[in-house]
């Protein structure tokens, strides 16, 4: 492994503090323009449809115990109340179903909002932390992306790349690596894409069947080198198919440097437990790993993240 | 008002149990074929998107004390804890914001799924109600809709054609009214559709700046006879400005007649509380009615219904 | 109304801190001795109980939009389940029912924990405000409070010595009241006791069949004068019929005086919503304002505050 | 082990319905007098109060996944926020914390309410299970117990009257070994006393420093037989130091007969997790098995059961 850049000189190099406008919420969304929207639409060629969510639900990855709740489904009536003709209104089997959800905004497939990492206690954009505090995220807040994430995305399967089923649990992805896999795909980068960082450590815990020590643990993922590359290249947002993003252990005094620096200076839109298994084997069969993205978090007010379904489309 | 046919007449129209297999759930999103969203994204012409999504939170539209819990989003950890030094693993100002949320599936912009409702004790498909119980749906749950939600949107703007701000509360819109509207805006369905209809009821609660009497209570939308005339032209999916989708009330003997024969009889997806105005506004101004749309839920497990971020791009 | 002494100086008069050692979690509580439970005990002359604690559900008196949730309960499997044969295991209508709750832990019936309140940063014996965090009170949290509260209680019955059926919501209770009350009802103070004020403000609620308004407004209570009398009385906790237990408005420069001092510098266990309706109408018929008191919070970890359903014996 | 009679029989001898009139949803809690309780009251000799109630918090006894959620507690603002400003209305450190719970009923140290076991379609006298719905218990539910659980309790003392730290896992105990062990113990049962049965099977998994395997797997408790002996005895209620109470296996054909029996028939009041070794320890050394106990559930409306905090006091 190259040995890692100083976090003070990748703050200096990605650094979107004000270049948007003082006022700016959306960070690297900024990137992604009308025109771009436009051409990702051209590349629905087939009509295939993927979606990139795990299933939401209280067998999750997140371990027990923890703050963040897995999704707790329950129901608030059934057809047994309809069946036991114990709801209300009901006549000839004329009744409804009705459910609610308890969850950790984090816990499953999300994006990570602007306001969910502080450095130097700040935010994107110079912004205090004070500005999140119990009530919530009075600026940066996942809501002020309810509308522009679409566009073309990139997969980048490493895995398959390197004819591996995943990647070490400890590999910190390089820029090398990255252009190698890009060249190996016969795809480039341009502004605006949202890069899909497939490293197979979600089907090798898919593979045994349990999640146990899959969250809060090593995982491969992209060096911090690979932030000022990301930020030259204009890239709109990133995902994998692991919790942290990110390379862990990150070999910084940071443990999580890429949370740090890119969403705090670059206001870099980061999304984690994507799941991008099937689309990754349709593009392996294709050989066609672009395609047009939607993926718009559920709109919460003034949360520091929220759970999405991205949905691909070739 | 036209007199309103049988609810038996309607089912013994409508009815698309085994249409698609025995196994099917997924109901009218069949009519959304390949091709149909290969065209659907060709309507990305200048890449505007839209959200069609209210904020998500506890100010929402569900009344006082009803077990429909509008969002209640609360922070797990904020800048307030790294501000005071009590949050762990921080240094230098490096920390983090999380977040979590209770709420009702549905309890704001939301698909209602085939487990939502039941007539002669029967949900889409021919599935007894007992496969919905406190466990939850076995069949016919959100989830299975995770991915094909994308094709092509029309919105039917009906007071914006009637120059009015809203139709009348107890208002029952017709097939007349709604080919009326579709020949005013120019636009014709097509088989795979999704079809939007304004109110302007969500407006007129807007503009009082609060939610009550919003829901549970009278509101203009579709007559029964409405539904034979989605299924003849094939439509994959309805939604509207307003808690209910169908007119309320429906001079029929039920309450909700759409939901139990569209829902229950046709499989058809059926969305409410989507937030119109902003892309209404901006089809008055271009004169396009149509639009790509990805629409697709948070696919939690097991789920009668939920959250969804429709997004609609032109 | 007196005039009201100012709060530093009743800071002064009220300071429990260090009286109990540096590591005391418990405040008044510790003026109840063991030989204080044993004479208590001997109260128990009748062996009538009464539940000084509202119904929990979520009619419950807080405000709509409010973050103090007012319980939400909700079945996780029922006697539905098991009639529509839905429920695993079951047999011969063997089976059963499950429920959870989410609730404010101040929403109705409560202890404020001593890490309830902050005054110049600090909480109790000198602690300070850091050591309650978004992971809850490292001190003086409820739990410590799970085994003592049992003592005597006296009612003190302030409309029914007045023969009016509430005192006027902002009415301020005077230390000249207190003992015209107890000298009318023939019972005095002793270390210890827990006292109990009834205003009649919750009666006058449930009266008109609905809690608008009952909460975060005007109320009566007592004033600040109340907490010098109460530390030299060396009474061990207090609660009202009321939202705030003392008087809103204050007639001081804070909002809630006895908040800030009282559980502060006194470390006094303070109880708020507690319904007294039905025990002082049996105090009324048998002049016995004295009771045997068992009070014990449920003892969430780390929790500031906790429900509780208060028993009195006599 | 003796051979365990049929569950008819059982049913047969211990059946309580209509005993209190047809209206009766207290059970066993009849047993209880005004008189009970005043010669209860009289054990309080030493002023000792034990809290019987386990520490509620996420790191509880439920099984990760189970839909038996452990008290989940998250705090809604806290001195955090107060530090770092960011709380409303605070001035000069003047602030507070607040908090709320999340929680399965039956989580943690609980009472079951008699409408918690169905058997042959009916709970507690003579109700069909159909009057508890996703609406929760139309009756029995735990509310009609928020008063009365005030009496005397008597430990029984299984493991330490064998001279061993507990029970093996599978143990059956019998009317023979509780018999054994009141005599031992130096005390007799009376009607209306609450039997405190400690196996030792929770300090066996406190000393493991986890609850794994411990629901919902084997347990020691009381045989089915045990049951006729708590109804010729008029027992008030049961509770014990093991998530089910009873023996698991049963060695009979249904999984949980006092369950079943006990509490649908004789409308048996039933606890669980309770935590004895504290009070257990005190027994040992002065000899006195008996004490005074309260309590009382908090009245959760509808609900199925409720969290307490049980209080002995000697």
């Amino acid at each position: 492994m190259h040995a890692q850049p100083t976090i003070q000189s990748v703050i200096e190099q990605v650094n979107n503090w004000g270049r948007w406008g003082t006022d700016d919420e959306l960070g690297t969304l900024n990137y992604i323009t009308l025109d771009k929207r436009v051409r990702a639409a051209q590349l629905v060629r087939r009509g295939a449809t993927f979606s990139l969510s795990l299933p939401f639900d209280r067998f999750g990855l997140q371990p027990p115990m923890n703050r963040r709740l897995n999704p707790q489904h329950i129901m608030l009536t059934s057809g047994s109340d309809l069946l036991a003709r114990t709801q209300p209104g009901q006549k000839g089997g004329y009744g409804y179903a009705d459910d609610m959800i308890i969850m950790a905004l984090h816990a499953a497939t999300h994006w990570n909002a602007l306001s969910h990492m502080f450095y130097d206690y700040h935010m994107y954009n110079n912004r205090h932390c004070s500005l999140v505090s119990s009530e919530g995220a009075a600026k940066n807040s996942i809501a002020v992306a309810s509308a522009p994430i679409v566009s073309r995305a990139i997969l980048l399967d490493f895995p398959r790349a390197l004819n591996i089923p995943w990647l070490p649990e400890d590999h910190c992805i390089t820029v090398e690596e990255i252009e190698n896999t890009l060249t190996r795909q016969g795809v480039g980068i341009e502004p605006g894409d949202i890069l899909l960082f497939r490293t197979g450590h979600m089907a090798r815990f898919l593979s045994f069947g349990e999640w146990n020590e899959y969250t809060y643990t090593n995982a491969p993922g992209p060096c911090l080198e690979v932030l000022p590359w990301l930020h030259t290249h204009q890239v709109a947002a990133v995902a994998s198919d692991t919790w942290a993003f990110e390379a862990v252990p990150s070999k910084t005094p940071l443990w999580l440097p890429i949370h740090a620096v890119g969403i705090v200076y670059m206001g870099l839109m980061l999304g984690e437990n994507f799941l991008l298994d099937e689309w990754a084997e349709d593009c392996a069969l294709d050989g066609v790993y672009e395609a047009f993205i939607c993926a718009s978090p559920i709109p919460f007010s003034r949360a520091v993240g929220a759970p999405v379904n991205p949905i691909v489309a070739k």
